[in-house]
């Protein structure tokens, strides 16, 4: 039986979307996770109640996620992966040919077989033998670990409950000592369109700042997160994201994208004036 | 009393917010006019039911509209506006000061009187000695006149019902006519993100592409409009919107912008490449 689904971006507004079909609905240790069959988007999956990913545009985050940090990197072997739990970015990191080991760290063991059961398309990264997958607290993991990577990508949800600390100073603190010499963090932050979640935006570009000589923003259009605009900040102990040869590698790799290039690549990072003000 | 609007942008999918009153309600010849005030975004300005306009975001479409076009020619003098009853597309073009002639073509006047009671910083530009209102059909105007402009701008509503003919090759061939040598036209194109409207952005390219020259498409993130994502496309006969003195005129105007900047003038022309697969 066919209802509609709504998506609040803030109390005063949301996505409203039909919905055909519950495909699944259980009460992990941390969340409800529901898979929505839905005519405009497909296949959705919500994390308590709040969109996460959509069969017909998860692209655009996880191509946006991935490509720009990796492409920044000569040489990038070792990856980590922070949250990520539908394996998006996963898929997409693997990619990459220089990559050898990527190491992706969930909270919830459930979300990604839940993910990988309904959107299988990112489930062949799972057996790739590059990818190791780790069910734990991302926090505590950066701050034990004494592996070294060279890109390390944040891919949370939202800075309340559980991921909240995953936008915060110790945590990039940890991070920025996981890297190899010269390697690069890269996380999402936010709708720089709503008040109520983007004041992150300032906050973790000033945090990210003060550990970091390079710290670059740049957008996406996301059609189905919140306002459909999304920052991504990327920090860099040497490389710049903005330097030539990074278009003349994503030129050399010719990856399948639908979202990303090279381009769109240098595109990404001319701000409109309202999102520079929220970065000083 | 409070309600919540739903402004679908399929049948499937909408942007949906609370209400807290409706300032305005009329049928006028043409259309339902509607004015609400929201918490999420002040004032809202709807026409038959779909958002047009609201105050806290307005400035994204109306600077992206008329500066890049604007900014492209190097002395634009005298500019057509077909649709923009709200004024907003007016306000900015008066910004430019080489403007010395503005005249804008309306349907609707009942429009433009609502939008200047509801929304008066938009209104001052009507005062203008620069501007001039006529209440026409703009297919009919573009096709009889005989004055010729640097840079017509197309600020229509979707390609449905009335402004179905400013998306259609008879009216951009009038509209070529009526410029000047040297000439840009510059039109909004809908959201690729959506199919059902985002067809038109093709069957647009193409028939610009059979009358202009130089014919190039820009996006911008436009959170109350379908999907968030909007596509633009201008057409010139000679001036490249890319040339590196566009930044340099961006530079020496020095507009009080919240959106557009010389940087994002020229981020904006770089496209994902879903978007570019709808552009051939």
């Amino acid at each position: 039986m066919a209802f509609w689904h709504t998506d609040y971006h803030s109390p005063h507004r949301g996505l409203t979307f039909e919905a055909e079909a519950v495909l699944h609905s259980e009460q992990s240790a941390f969340q409800k996770i529901e898979v929505l069959q839905t005519p405009a988007f497909g296949k959705v999956l919500l994390l308590d109640g709040v969109l996460m990913l959509t069969e017909t545009d998860e692209f655009t985050y996880h191509e946006m996620l991935a490509h720009p940090a990796l492409f920044s990197h000569p040489d990038p072997q070792k990856v980590l992966i922070i949250g990520g739990g539908d394996c998006g970015t996963l898929t997409r990191v693997l990619q990459h040919s220089s990559v050898s080991r990527v190491l992706m760290v969930e909270l919830d063991e459930r979300v990604t077989r839940v993910s990988n059961r309904f959107f299988p398309e990112l489930a062949t990264a799972v057996d790739d033998p590059r990818a190791e997958l780790l069910f734990a607290d991302g926090i505590g993991f950066v701050r034990d670990t004494e592996e070294r990577f060279d890109v390390i990508l944040i891919d949370s949800t939202d800075p309340v409950g559980p991921a909240e600390g995953l936008f915060r100073a110790p945590f990039f603190a940890d991070c920025h000592r996981a890297l190899n010499p010269h390697g690069i963090l890269c996380l999402q932050s936010e709708s720089p369109w709503i008040p109520e979640l983007g004041k992150v935006i300032g906050e973790v570009h000033r945090d990210l700042r003060s550990l970091f000589p390079l710290v670059k923003a740049y957008c996406a259009a996301i059609q189905t997160y919140q306002a459909g605009l999304w920052l991504f900040q990327l920090a860099s102990t040497l490389h710049d994201p903005l330097a030539p040869e990074v278009g003349t590698r994503i030129n050399r790799a010719g990856l399948e994208t639908r979202y990303y290039n090279r381009e769109l690549h240098y595109g990404a990072f001319k701000l409109p004036t309202f999102v520079l003000k929220q970065l000083v």
